[in-house]
């Protein structure tokens, strides 16, 4: 039979209460324990998956009584890989219960259906699974030289790689080409597969690619931009953050 | 000053009226013409891109009047990829227009927003852009074979390689080494990206893989799969047919 403290150690776990991209944060770690320690609805949480053995376990604040110190989810960038995936992978349910609250095929009103970790219309029992974006996201070798755009959504006025949205029609390959051309007039080749990264801001799949400069003169579309430049490897500017698959494009293609 | 008969040459174009799937065919062939000739309502058709210089219109079949033969955009593989894909792009708007006909925010009821080719909510104004499933798809070999499954979907008793959805909070990596292992069992290494398709069946973006055999033994999921098997590679069962990426995959496999 099982004691009381047996009890208690099976519910020690990661506590991950999410509220649009953020989490909860207690001196900016993820909160270990058990949920009656916290004070925490056990029974509303749902597992995401487990670190280092323990459960990693979702809740969305408004599910919880106590207001709770939040931090943004991107100040979690260097934790742990896998952890900062289960985050991610709460925070993107979240926004799946605040996004999908009603079907998008009758109308009907939709809740969580638990086991498929989907929402599920109450009228015509539609499944709706959490939506993920695909994206690209490109560095642009010449010579020597960088291709790197300045977002106006980056208040910090960082610069970054050439990213967009897939449209439907297109390879990923005709993406990538299609959105270095609208973004900076320039044309590429050697298009080539690097890596991918769910990125949770809301619930994209970044897919990264390097490419090389085939022709074209540089022409920022400045209703998209605030700027984009080539920048000489030694020269850089101040680039997207360690832990974001926008630093390895940029620290591979500087490094080669 | 404007002819009538350039007034008609500018109108000529391809023209893809979809049902589901479903596209008209003449014969197997694309109509090509003028609305006028064809009796279609010009207005409300909207021009998903240029085919050798000649625009390819899109139409819902609930938009005609008449009853038009219709084939399956499957039987259209062989077709060049330029047109195929802009068909594809036709079939997932026109499956946009009949799977997000309410917003999922607020429930209002949403239209065609014919500028961004986006449902648009009549209540709360948002934007959705058609929904990309992202899936990927992986030939798995080990020494002269290669893993290949059957589906209950398939009716022809085809194989393919094994596919599947990614999930939030996952790379396309680990999708690859998930979805072989819960399907077969096995464990994958060296997983390489090898090309991407849009499919629009109803609307995924295919990206492609090829692993090798790790370990593990072949225990396929019935719940998934009628079977799975390693093939010789002189000795392949029928499988998907040339035009999709699994065929490319098992094409390139084979011939290493």
């Amino acid at each position: 039979m099982l004691k009381k403290g047996d009890i208690i150690r099976t519910q020690d776990a990661y506590w991950c209460v999410v509220s649009g991209s953020d989490v909860w944060l207690d001196n900016g770690a993820l909160p270990f324990g058990s949920a009656e320690a916290f004070n925490l609805p056990e029974q509303q949480a749902i597992c995401v998956g487990t670190y280092q053995d323990k459960p990693v376990m979702w809740l969305n604040d408004e599910q919880v009584e106590q207001t709770l110190p939040m931090g943004s989810l991107r100040d979690c960038l260097e934790y742990p890989e896998p952890l900062f995936l289960l985050m991610s992978k709460a925070v993107q349910y979240g926004h799946m219960t605040q996004s999908i609250r009603f079907c998008p095929q009758c109308g009907g009103r939709n809740h969580l259906n638990h086991n498929q970790l989907a929402m599920q219309c109450g009228e015509c029992r539609t499944l709706h699974y959490p939506r993920i974006f695909p994206c690209i996201i490109v560095a642009v070798r010449k010579q020597g030289e960088i291709l790197l755009a300045q977002h106006p959504r980056h208040r910090n006025g960082m610069y970054t790689v050439i990213a967009g949205f897939l449209e439907v029609g297109e390879t990923l390959e005709h993406c990538v080409a299609r959105e270095v051309k609208e973004e900076t007039g320039i044309e590429v080749k050697n298009i080539e597969y690097f890596g991918s990264q769910p990125w949770a801001f809301p619930s994209s799949m970044m897919m990264a690619f390097t490419a090389e400069y085939a022709s074209g003169e540089l022409t920022p579309d400045y209703r998209e931009l605030t700027d984009a430049q080539w920048f000489a490897f030694d020269q850089l500017p101040p680039v997207a953050p360690k832990g974001t698959i926008a630093r390895s494009l940029i620290d591979l293609t500087v490094s080669e």
